[in-house]
């Protein structure tokens, strides 16, 4: 049976990144950035004024000079105007562009105003003058130089990255366009929602939490539900196939006697890559491929073997087809120090549910779940992430680091 | 000047919760819950058949016997027909009721099939025998009892509890309705992102920044523009005080000649609760709020400080009208290692940009990042948290724990 180190490296292996679209930036939030961005100038584009107060020439204050009459007021988004008198002073505002003819600014903290009554002229005293020049002064080029590249391709457009976007005027860009999903659920025991299930029936779950799954990495998603039943899925599936880039599927693949799911995908033309993974939950996975078209995962049909497996293996895909793999993200697990000892015999990798915790001494803790087994969805309320413990190991004591797959906040 | 602290407390004491809406399920994602919801019958709501295999009496087995005739095949989803004879077996699926007359389950890994040739029948010989009665059976109530609380009000509804909601039959669930957020920016320098700037011009970028930012916590924004002109804001601002759940604007509130917007919100009813916090980047931050109606977080215009302070104040404060306070997730800081020696020389509670490695050993490390001031926004780039450093000290030496603001995975 499959390693789930290889079962990992043989689903990698089909992920081929989604063609770019094109869209205005306000739609582009949450998307993977298809193009380099440069700074289409220096950033500051100009000598920035940091502070409200007064622009003077500091050869001034090095003279010893506390008083200044001010020429004028200069606003941020005004055409810039230059200083007459090098010993006179501009007001100026944050934002503002230094006028030419002066090169520091003092702040209001930092100053007394006063108005001759005959002249009507005013002054600034600085009471605590600046000790460089520059002072106040964000520099034309410190943070950017124009031509620089800021996102490049493969970037994920969060609030920070949209701001820098737009100020090199990034109107249009081009991004990754959604991955489409579709999400069926089989399983002749399964009701609808709204429905009040007989004693031998339960509402339909796993297509839903799948969905929404599937959604937070930015799918678009399409539900169905289809009975256990040869004909039903030879006529349906083959349009899922063609019209989807993914067709995640839960039930049907264990070795029941209704579990023919893998034989009608071999038919309808999907090649399976492989079923069965050496792993406690969700051993019975099938995943396959079309040769041109739609990768399938066939997830078993348990609520927490579906999803343990998504998390483990169609989150990463879905991410991996959406971004550049030399800018991949940290989509994986993180390490964790178990907080417990935990024993598991069978020699298979075991995914346990964990609840982490960020202690106060910085470091991160996964406090292991009581846990009712596969069918036991409720389990996954009390925890945040599973632990990946590996098979050749029976006995692992609290303080040993494991790779954490977090699943919520 | 008032603490971080004090800024926080007060900006908390007016959170309100909004009203809850009532949505079908599957439009429910991302959403907190409103109500609680319990078990409407038993989870396993029968003796559910977790392997597939055969249903037998563990007393046969125990008296020894290894081969039984199967009396019939039971499928999941179908209505259970008791087992008659006690000592035959029922070839049964995943999902399946135990049929009455059995106890225990084998799977078919566990077992060897033979068609006798003369009459037809099937039997199922044991190889590896069940060593205890209810094996491969998930117990009916074995997780939860009916009535038992799975999901009480104010859970964040995530893939997995959806699934749960779905399976108690919640075809329609109370959830928080969306907090509506205006996004003003001002400032005469702002261009549109399309437009090419004059020398002296900037692009607009916080608005879309504090968009995307708001929309991250569910909230559904609208962005405007005002330049710094009084008659326009005095005609513009009441409408939003109105509509808005907050209004934030960005810019002019600092102490310059055009930053007349605290003034502006006094006269149209806001009371002001705060103006300036003893922080870096954006202490000039205005906080007030409409006796009845939105508040107004009036963030100080350089990128980081806008930044800055949506983060630490308006987001726990998007997040806290959402959820009930007894339900309160981990919003806040996580703490994190200070991974070299920082010093910071001001009486101000310092807001360090670092980027936080989850490192192999389970810590949490902050690694502070080159930042070039709060003009420079490239510089959130390369971070993905900031660090509080509190006022009180200077010098912070690598190991020290401090709280760490994430705001990109």
């Amino acid at each position: 049976m499959l390693s789930v180190e290889e079962a990992t490296r043989r689903v990698a292996a089909t992920v081929r990144l989604l063609p770019p679209e094109f869209l205005a930036l306000p739609l582009a939030a949450g998307r993977i950035l298809r193009e380099d961005l440069r700074a289409d100038r220096d950033f500051p584009p100009f000598n920035r004024v940091a502070m409200d107060g007064i622009a003077v020439c500091f050869a001034a204050i090095a003279t010893g000079q506390t008083e200044f009459q001010i020429e004028r007021t200069q606003f941020a988004g005004q055409p810039p105007t230059p200083q007459l008198d090098p010993l006179a002073a501009t007001e100026i505002m944050t934002g503002a562009m230094l006028p030419e003819g002066t090169d520091t600014v003092i702040r209001y903290e930092d100053l007394l105003f006063r108005t001759d009554e005959v002249t009507g002229h005013r002054y600034a005293t600085v009471v605590v003058p600046p000790i460089h020049t520059g002072h106040n002064v964000h520099a034309q080029a410190a943070d950017r130089r124009q031509g620089d590249l800021l996102l490049p391709a493969g970037t994920y457009l969060g609030a920070a990255e949209l701001a820098v976007a737009a100020t090199v005027g990034a109107a249009t860009v081009a991004v990754t366009r959604f991955p489409r999903v579709a999400v069926v659920s089989t399983g002749d025991e399964l009701v609808p929602i709204a429905t009040r299930p007989l004693p031998h029936q339960i509402r339909r779950s796993n297509a839903l939490m799948l969905q929404a799954a599937a959604e937070q990495v930015g799918a678009i998603t399409q539900t169905f539900h289809f009975d256990d039943d040869v004909a039903v899925l030879q006529q349906n599936l083959p349009a899922l196939l063609e019209q989807f880039d993914a067709v995640i599927l839960s039930g049907g693949v264990s070795k029941g006697k209704a579990d023919f799911l893998p034989e009608v995908l071999r038919e309808l033309g999907v090649e399976q890559v492989f079923h069965e993974v050496q792993q406690r939950p969700g051993k019975p996975f099938w995943f396959g491929k079309r040769p041109e078209g739609a990768v399938v995962f066939a997830l078993p049909g348990n609520p927490v073997s579906t999803f343990v497996n998504f998390y483990r293996y169609a989150r990463p895909w879905l991410l991996a087809i959406q971004q550049p793999a030399t800018a991949l993200p940290s989509t994986g697990p993180v390490p964790a120090i178990l907080a417990t000892d935990v024993s598991f015999r069978p020699k298979l990798t075991h995914f346990l549910l964990v609840r982490l915790e960020h202690a106060a001494n910085g470091q991160l803790l996964a406090h292991p779940e009581r846990a009712g087994g596969s069918g036991d969805l409720a389990s996954l309320l009390a925890s945040n992430a599973f632990l990946e413990l590996p098979p050749e190991q029976e006995l692992f004591s609290a303080g040993t680091v494991l790779p954490a797959w977090r699943f919520r906040d």
